[in-house]
C-alpha cells in the first residue's frame, strides 16, 4: 500500500529549510520526498505545510488520569507521534505489572508509547507503596524495544551520596546501553558533575537560563518543560537561539486531560515559542529529530527515506495548526478530527494488581479518633495554589469535635496505607484547605498513592474512604454521610477508564461539589491531597506513620 | 589517581564556546570541568587550549601497511583518540580471522580501535579472495562494545537491486540496533532514497558539495574525507557553515603512513578548513561530540563529566598544534614526544591464517607464457596518477618475447589467485607503466589482494612472485632474477610488522629500485598493481579467471 502526499512544503529538519516535494509512503515508512508522481493514494495538500509529528520527551500518563488509548486520542489531533512515558505513579501502587499493564495497553495505538523505567520506586524510605523496584526488577525490562532507558532519577541526593542500591540501577541502565533521563532541580556545580558523570543524560527541571546553559554546556540534553503546572518556557526561550538550540528538546511531564483538549499538547510549546518570536522550524526541530536522537529513537523524527511515517499536514506553520496526522503511514486524523481507535483488549484478570489496588479494611469513625496527649498540637499549614506545607503550632481544644477548630480552618487529615492492608494511618491536623464540613478523600497521592481523607468530622471521612475502597479508588466528596460526587479511577487508583471529555466532566462536577463543603474559589483542596503525602516536598507532610520533617526525613510526634 | 589540568581554556563542543577552567580527571574519566583546585598530580597548561581528543570516523589500517600498535604511535601525536576501522582488506584475506585479529591486536592502545564489520567480502562475484562474509559470519562480532556497526555498503547496487544476501547483512546491522556506514559515490534522487531507507546512515564518499546536501537533507550523516589520494575537503568545505555542520564529521579513509607522519592526521583536516577561513571550533565539533554521537560511543568525544579522559592540549587553536595528548586520563603524548605504548602480544600461532596467508604452489616462467590465438589482442590502459583504466587493442608479435613490446610500453601482466591454491592465473598486457626491463610483484591487490606481478620477462616475473610467496608477501622489484628491494608484508601479505619510519624507508627503497627498471618520475606502477584488479572501477580490469569488463561485469577473451 503507497499513499503520496503530493504539493506539499515539507520542513526538513535536517537543514532547517522548507522544500516543495512530494511524499511517498509504502505501508509504515517513507520511501523519499522528491519527484515521486504515483502511488495508490494520492492526496493533494495543496501547497500545505508538511512536517515530522511531535514526541514528547518526558510525560506521566498517570496525571492525565487517562487509559493510554484515551490519551492517545486526545493528543494525536494536537501532532503528538510518541511519547516517553515514565510510569512511576502506577509502578509505585502494582510495582514490575503497573509497568507491563501500560505496556501492553498502549501497545498498536496511533501514537507511540515509548517507557523509561521508573528510578525511585519508592520515593524514599518513608514511603509506604506498593512496590519497590530494585535494579533486579527493572533489567528484564530493558530488553524491550519500546523501553529507552531508566526514567527521571530523582533521588539526586542518592547519586551524589553513592548509594549502592541507587548506583545499581544507573549501573544496569548504562549496561544495556539505553538512556539514563535526570531530574535535579537546581543542582550546579560539583554536584551536579558528580551527578552527570553516572551518564544522565538530560534534565527537564531547569527553571532558570543560567541552570539550563551550566547542565548543556556539561553534556545534558535539556528538555524544555511546558505542562499543565511546571511551566518553564518562557524562562528557557533563549535556549532556542544558537547555539544552544540543537541540545534541547520538548516535553510536558504532567498534564491535565482538559489542558491537552482545549490548548494542545507539543504543538503548543512551538505554537507559544513562535509566539514569542522564535522560528517555529527550531521548535519543530527540537520535538522531532533532535528528541529522537536524545531518546534514540531510531527511524523517528523526519520526513526523510526509512523514517516512519509520522508526518503532519499543517494549515499554517506559526500556529502549528494541524489538520491531518498520519502515524506509521496510516491517517489517522483527518481535519482536526480523529478516526476510530482501536480498542487493544487487555484481560483484566492477568492484571489483579492494578484492578484491585485498594487493599484496606473497612474504616470506622474510631480509625479516625485523635487520642489527646496534650492541647499542643503541630499542624499542617497548607497554602493555596503551592506544594509546599509549613509547620504550625496549635492549641487545639479537644474537648469539642475531637480537635477540629472550623473557625480557624484547622480539620483532620488522615493518610491510610492502601496497598497491603497494614491498617497503618497517619493522622493529625491540617490548616487552610477551607473545608467547612464533610470530608473529601482520594487514593491519587504522589507518589505511593496512599489514601488520603480531610474531613470535619470522623463519620464522613470513614465513609469517604470507605466509598473510594467500594469503587477500586478515586476522588469523592462526602456530606452527611452522603456521596455528592466522585471520580472514579479503578486502574490502580489512579487512573480512569473514562475517555478524556467524560473525565473532565467528572472532574467538573467533582470540584463543583467541593464548593458546597464551603469552600471558597481558588482553593482546589484535591492538589493539596495529591501531595500531602509527598515526603520530598517541604516542609511538614504527612504519612502513613504519621507527620515527617521533610528538610530532616525525621518523623515527627503530633502532640508536643 | 587523579589529575588536574589547570588555568586551561576549554573547548566546549556544546557551546562552541572556550571557558576559562580547570578540569579535573580521575583515572579514566572526567569529572569535570570548572573550579577544582587538587588532585594528586597538577598540571598548569599555562591557559593553553584544552580540547577533546579527536575522532576519524572511517579508516582503514590496513592502507597504511601499519600494525594497529605502530599506527597508534603515528596518529596519538597528532591527537587522536579513536579511529572507526573497517578491517575491509584484511578480511577479504583472512575473514573472520583477520577482523578477530585486529582486534585482538588493537586491544589496550593509547588510541581507541573501534571496527565495523566489512559488509562486502568479497566486493564482486568475479572476486577470488580468501573468504566469503555473510550475514551469519558477521553476527557474532555485533556483541562487542568495540564494534559500531556494519561498515561502508559499497554494494549500493546490491541495495537497490534488493540482492537478498546484501538485505540479510543490513537486516541483521539494524536488528542489533547498531549502525550502518554508507558509501555511495554521486548516488542520487530516488536510487539514492532507496539505498537511505535500509537505514544506510552515512556518507564519506562525497566529491561535491550539490551530492552532500542531498545525502544530508535526506538524513545521512556526511563525513567530510579528506586522505592521502581521496581528498573531499575543499570541494565540501561549505559544510562547515550552517545549517550543515550539526551533520557532519570527519574522516581519512586511507592514509599513507608517510602523510600520517609528516603532515598529521584528523588535526591536519581541522588545520586545512582553518586556513580556508572556517572557525576551528567547528572542524573541533565535528571531530568529536558529533562522531561519537554518529558512530555511537559513549562517553566520548567532550571535555565533560563522565567522558573519557581523551584529551588535548594545544599550544595554538587556529594551527591545531598538539602538545600533550591525554588517552583515558593517561598521558601518552608529551610536548609532541610519543611515550612508549606497551607491546600487546598476541600468540601467531592461534592466527595461521593471517601470517601464511599467500598460499600459492612455485611458480614458473611456463605460467606467465601466453599462449597465442591470434595476432590482436585486448591490452589493459593505466593512466598514471588513476584508477581508471581502459581498453586498447594491440597487434602483438608472439614471435619475439611473447608478445612483449618495451617501445610500446606494453608489458605482460598476471593476477594469480594466492589464498587457496587454486593455480588460477588471469594472464595478459598492460600499458603504460613504463617498466622497461624486470619485473614488480605486489599481493596488495584490491579488494582479494591478489599476487600481481608485472614484467617485461617470464623468468623475472616468476621470480618477484616466488620471492613474495617465500617472505609471507609484500611487495618486490626484480631484475635479471635478482631481488632489488622488497617491503614485506607478513601479516595477510598487506600489513607490515615494523615501525611507521621503517615501512617508510622501506617504501623509499623499493620506489628507487623501480626507476631502475626503467621507470620514469612521475609513474608509480605499485598504485596501478594495488588496483589493476579491482573489479568496480572502470573499464578494463584483469582478475584471476581472466580480462573483466567492469562496466558488463562479463569476462573477456584476451584474443580477439
Amino acid at each position: 500500500m503507497t499513499t503520496l502526499l503530493k504539493n506539499g512544503r515539507i520542513v526538513n529538519v535536517f537543514t532547517d529549510c522548507i522544500e516543495e516535494a512530494n511524499v511517498l509512503i509504502r505501508d509504515k515508512k517513507i520511501v523519499g520526498a522528491g519527484d515521486y508522481t504515483s502511488a495508490d493514494n494520492v492526496v493533494d495538500v495543496g501547497g500545505r505545510i508538511i512536517c515530522p509529528a511531535f514526541i514528547d520527551s518526558h510525560f506521566h500518563i498517570e496525571s492525565t488520569m487517562l487509559m493510554p488509548r484515551e490519551l492517545a486520542k486526545v493528543c494525536v489531533p494536537h501532532g503528538t507521534a510518541a511519547i516517553v512515558a515514565d510510569p512511576h505513579e502506577i509502578a509505585n501502587v502494582c510495582g514490575a505489572d503497573g509497568i507491563r499493564f501500560f505496556m501492553e495497553s498502549s501497545a498498536g495505538m496511533p501514537m507511540r508509547f515509548y517507557y523509561t523505567l521508573p528510578s525511585c520506586v519508592p520515593a524514599t524510605a518513608n514511603d509506604e507503596n506498593g512496590a519497590v523496584l530494585t535494579a533486579r526488577e527493572l533489567e528484564p525490562f530493558y530488553k524491550y524495544d519500546r523501553v529507552l532507558g531508566l526514567a527521571e532519577m530523582m533521588n539526586y541526593p542518592g547519586v551524589i551520596m553513592e548509594d549502592p542500591m541507587v548506583l545499581d540501577k544507573l549501573q544496569t541502565a548504562r549496561h544495556t546501553h539505553k538512556i539514563i533521563n535526570g531530574h535535579a532541580p537546581l543542582l550546579g556545580g560539583r554536584d551536579l558533575d558528580k551527578y552527570i558523570a553516572q551518564g544522565i543524560q538530560d534534565d527537564h527541571e531547569c527553571s532558570n537560563i543560567a541552570e539550563a546553559k551550566e547542565k548543556l554546556g556539561k553534556g545534558q540534553w535539556i528538555m524544555i518543560r511546558e505542562g499543565t503546572s511546571a511551566r518553564n518556557l518562557a524562562g528557557l526561550i533563549d535556549l532556542f537561539d544558537e547555539p544552544y538550540n540543537r541540545r534541547c528538546v520538548l516535553a510536558t511531564d504532567d498534564e491535565h486531560p482538559y489542558d491537552l483538549m482545549t490548548k494542545g499538547h507539543i504543538d503548543r510549546i512551538i505554537r507559544e515559542a513562535a509566539a514569542l518570536g522564535k522560528n517555529p522550524l527550531i521548535g519543530i526541530r527540537m520535538a522531532t529529530i533532535q528528541a529522537a536522537t536524545c531518546m534514540r529513537m531510531p527511524f523517528m523524527g523526519a520526513v526523510a527515506p526509512g523514517y516512519f511515517a509520522n508526518i503532519l499536514v499543517l494549515n499554517d506553520l506559526d500556529t502549528v495548526d494541524v489538520a491531518d496526522v498520519y502515524h506509521s503511514g496510516k491517517l489517522v486524523c483527518k481535519d482536526k478530527e480523529m478516526l476510530p481507535v482501536e480498542l487493544n483488549e487487555i484481560d483484566t484478570n492477568a492484571y489483579k494488581a492494578v484492578y484491585s489496588s485498594v487493599n484496606i479494611d473497612p474504616l470506622t469513625e474510631e480509625n479516625f479518633r485523635v487520642v489527646p496527649e496534650g492541647e499542643k498540637c503541630r499542624v499542617i499549614r497548607a497554602i493555596p495554589g503551592e506544594l509546599l506545607t509549613n509547620e504550625e503550632i496549635a492549641a487545639l481544644n479537644f474537648s469539642k469535635d475531637n480537635g477540629v477548630d472550623v473557625e480557624k480552618d484547622i480539620i483532620k487529615l488522615a493518610v491510610c496505607e492502601r496497598h497491603h492492608f497494614t491498617g497503618h494511618i497517619g493522622l493529625g491536623y491540617i490548616a487552610g484547605l477551607g473545608i467547612k464540613r464533610g470530608a473529601i478523600a482520594s487514593t491519587v497521592s504522589h507518589d505511593s498513592h496512599k489514601l488520603v481523607v480531610v474531613g470535619t468530622n470522623e463519620a464522613d471521612m470513614a465513609a469517604a474512604g470507605n466509598h473510594l475502597a467500594s469503587i477500586g479508588g478515586g476522588l469523592c466528596v462526602v456530606l452527611g454521610g452522603k456521596v455528592l460526587a466522585d471520580l472514579p479511577l479503578p486502574v490502580a487508583g489512579i487512573v480512569s477508564e473514562k475517555d478524556a471529555p467524560e473525565v473532565a466532566e467528572e472532574n467538573r462536577v467533582l470540584r463543583e461539589a467541593v464548593r458546597k463543603l464551603g469552600v471558597a474559589e481558588g482553593i482546589e483542596p484535591f492538589m493539596n491531597t495529591a501531595f500531602i503525602s509527598l515526603s520530598v516536598i517541604p516542609n511538614l507532610k504527612m504519612t502513613t506513620k504519621g507527620l515527617l520533617d521533610v528538610n530532616s526525613q525525621v518523623l515527627l510526634p503530633l502532640f508536643i
